[in-house]
C-alpha cells in the first residue's frame, strides 16, 4: 500500500431540525411540531451569544454545498474523498448549532431537571433511526454512534435502544458526559448497559461539549472558563469507571473520549497509578484498591481509546506516552474547529516523520481495530483517495 | 550562607476540638456546647470510613509528642529545627481528623445549604483568633492564613474579618476551593474582597481537600476516585479567576494553590495560552479575551503561586515549564502524607543536583517574597538549622 488508510474518529451529522420529523415516532410529533420552533430559536440564541453569528456565517460562505454533507450523502463522500478520510465515526450535531437532534438528545446532552426523560429519548431515537438510514447508504465507511441517555432509571430501557441500534448497525453509543444530579457511572445499576456494550462490542463514547454553564453566569469570559474545563469533562468519567471497577468487571468493554485532547493522558495516568501503588501517600484513605486486579494504566491501555480530533504535533511527540495504541486522529468535519478542508496539510503537519507503522496506526488502524471497519472493502476506496505515505516521509 | 532558608508553604495546626470553645464568640458557646460531640463523632467515623483509623494509630505511635506540634509552640518549633524548617505558613486541621475548628469552618469547608454561614464564619473567628495567638508566639517563624468562607452573601463581613486577621498579624486567607450553588469567584460581588487582599497584601489561599463526595457514593473506589479529582478542584478557581478578569482588575491580588501539586501547571498554561492567541479552533465562541490586557499565563506568571506540599523529582524537573518563581516547597507537617520525619531526605531527593540559585527559589525564596518573612531575622535560626547547600550539590 502506498497510501493510508484514514478513518476519521471524529465526524458529525445530523439533519436540518425540521426534518427529523418524519422520524420520531408519531406520538410525539404534535409535542415536536410544538417544541421545533423553540428549539430553532434557542440555537439562534445560543449561537448569537456564544458561537457568533457573523463569524461562522463568514466562515460558511462558499461552503454552502460542502456542509450539506452533514445530511447529504453523496456530498458527504465527496468532502471526505477530498479530505482522504476512508471511513469515519459519527456523532450528532452536524454543523455545530443547526442540525441537533430534537428534544436535547444531541452532543451536550442534559441531564438536569430541565429535561423530560422520555422525550429526550424519542429525541435520540430519532435521531438513531435517521443515522442508521444514513450509514446503510455507505456502510463500509460509516460508524455511526447512537444517542443514548442512559442516566435516567429505566435501565431495561436503554439496553433496548442500544440493541436496536447494533441491529441496525451503528457501532457505539454516546452517553452524557455529566450526570449532573443523576447516579454517576461507576453505580452498579449500570453494569446491564456495560454488559450489553461488551457484548454486543458497541463503543460507549464521551464527547466533549458539556460542561457546568450556570458556573459561568453572563461573564463576558465565560467562553474562556469553558474551554479551559471543557475537556476536562469529558474525560472524568474514566476515573469513577476505573475506581469503580467497571473495566474489572466487563474486561472487554470498550470506552473512546472524543475530540477531549490527549495531552492531560501522560500525567492523568501517572498519578492514578501513583495512587495504586504508593502507599505512603494514600494510606490513610483505607483500602480503595484491592478490588482492582490491574493498575489504572493497564485498564487504560485495554479498555480505552482516544478520539484525536485536530490533533496537534505536540500531542504526536508525546504519542508514546499517551499510547500509540490508543490514539485515533480525527477531522472534526464539518465543525469549524476541525481540519477539513485542509486535513492533508494538517495531518502531514502532525505526522511528519514518525515511524509509518505509528501513523498507520493513528491515522487508521485503531480505528479499524475498535470500530470493525473492514479494510479489504475500504482497499479500492484507499488507493483512489487516501493521502500518500511519501508525504509523511 | 552555607544553609539554605526553607519556608514550608504548607503546614498545619489547629486546637484538640474541645479547646475551640475559650476561643468561639461567648454568644455561640451554647451551640458549641451542643455540637462538640457531634463534630467529635462525626470526624471518628470519617476516620473510620476513609482516614481508617489503624493506619493513622500506627503512624502515630511513639509520634504522640511530635504531632502535639499541632497546637503547641514549643514542640512545633523543635518538630520544624530537626526538619530544616525556619519558616511556615499555617493552615487549620493540624492532625488531620482531630483538629478542625468548629462548625465546619477547616480546609474542606464546605459551602452547601447543609451549613449555616453565621456559625461557621464563627468556627473561622476562633480559630483566626487562636491563630493570631500562636503565630504571635514566634511571628518570624509563621505566616498564619486566617479561615475565610466568603462565599456567602455579606461580603462586607468578609472585608472585616480579613482587615481583622491583617491587624492581627495574620498573613492570607483560606477561602472554599469549591462554591458548590453560590456564586463562583469571577462574579463582581467579590471584588471588594480581591481589593482588600489586594491591598493589605494578604494571600488568597485555595488548598487542597475539597470535592463533590455525593458523586463517590459508598463504592469501596470511592477514595480513588477522590485522589484523582481532588487537585483538579482546588486549581479550577484559577480559570474563573483569569477568565473574569479579577488578576486584570486587581493586578497585586495574589493567589496561592496549595497541596494541588504542579504537574498540571504547563499543560494547564499552554491550554489558556492556545485559547487566547489562536483564533481558529475557538473563533466559534466570540470574543471571550479582548477584556484582558495579557495573556493566561502572564497572569500566572505574575499573580499566581504553588505550595508545591511534597514536591516528587518528576515537578523538579519540569520546574522552568512550571515556573521557578511559582514554586514553594512544602513539608505539610503534621500529616501522614507529608515529609516529616523524613524532610531533609526528601528535600535533597527532589533538589539534588539542581542549580542553587533554583533550589534556594523553590525552598523558601519564593515563600519570603510572597509572604514577607524577614530574612535577616531568620537568619541566626538558618544558620543553625538549615539544610546544607552542599547536601544538595
Amino acid at each position: 500500500m502506498e497510501r493510508h488508510l484514514v478513518i476519521s474518529s471524529d465526524c458529525h451529522a445530523g439533519l436540518p431540525p425540521e426534518r427529523y420529523r418524519d422520524y420520531v415516532d408519531p406520538r410525539y410529533r404534535e409535542i415536536f411540531d410544538v417544541a421545533l420552533p423553540i428549539q430553532i430559536e434557542t440555537a439562534r440564541q445560543m449561537a448569537r451569544k456564544f458561537l457568533i453569528d457573523e463569524i461562522n456565517e463568514e466562515w460558511r460562505k462558499g461552503r454552502e454545498e460542502a456542509l450539506a454533507g452533514a445530511w447529504d450523502s453523496d456530498v458527504r463522500n465527496r468532502v471526505l474523498d477530498a479530505d482522504g478520510i476512508a471511513g469515519e465515526v459519527i456523532f450528532p450535531d452536524g454543523i455545530t448549532e443547526l442540525n441537533m437532534p430534537p428534544f436535547g438528545a444531541g452532543i451536550g446532552m442534559p441531564t438536569g431537571e430541565e429535561i423530560n426523560p422520555e422525550l429526550q429519548w424519542a429525541g435520540a431515537i430519532a435521531h438513531n433511526r435517521w443515522l442508521a438510514e444514513f450509514c446503510a447508504m455507505a456502510p463500509e465507511r460509516r460508524a455511526g454512534v447512537a444517542c443514548a441517555p442512559i442516566c435516567w432509571d429505566d435501565v431495561d430501557f436503554s439496553v433496548e435502544q442500544i440493541r436496536w441500534a447494533r441491529e441496525n448497525g451503528l457501532a457505539g453509543i454516546l452517553i452524557p458526559s455529566r450526570w449532573e444530579k443523576r447516579p454517576p457511572y461507576h453505580d452498579p445499576r449500570y453494569d446491564p448497559i456495560w454488559e450489553v456494550c461488551q457484548d454486543l462490542g458497541m463503543v460507549v463514547h464521551f464527547h466533549s461539549g458539556s460542561a457546568p454553564m450556570d458556573d459561568y453566569g453572563d461573564h463576558t469570559g465565560m467562553m474562556g472558563i469553558y474551554i479551559s474545563e471543557v475537556v476536562w469533562w469529558s474525560a472524568r468519567p474514566l476515573w469513577f469507571l476505573i475506581w469503580g471497577g467497571v473495566f474489572e468487571r466487563f474486561p472487554d468493554l470498550r470506552v473512546a473520549i472524543t475530540e477531549s485532547t490527549c495531552v492531560w493522558v501522560p500525567e492523568t495516568l501517572q498519578l492514578l497509578d501513583f495512587r495504586y501503588e504508593e502507599t505512603h501517600y494514600a494510606a490513610k484513605l483505607g483500602d480503595y484498591r484491592s478490588h482492582l486486579s490491574m493498575k489504572p494504566s493497564d485498564y487504560f491501555r485495554r479498555n480505552v481509546f482516544l478520539g484525536a480530533s485536530c490533533m496537534p504535533r505536540r500531542e504526536a511527540e508525546i504519542r508514546h506516552q499517551i499510547g500509540v495504541g490508543s490514539i485515533m486522529w480525527g477531522s472534526d468535519y464539518p465543525h469549524p474547529e476541525g481540519s477539513w478542508p485542509v486535513t492533508r496539510e494538517q495531518m502531514v503537519e502532525t505526522f511528519k516523520g514518525l515511524p509509518e507503522d505509528e501513523v498507520a496506526a493513528m491515522l487508521g488502524g485503531n480505528a479499524v481495530r475498535l470500530y470493525g471497519f473492514d479494510e479489504e472493502k475500504l482497499a479500492p476506496l484507499v488507493a483512489r483517495i487516501g493521502p500518500e505515505k511519501s508525504l509523511f516521509a
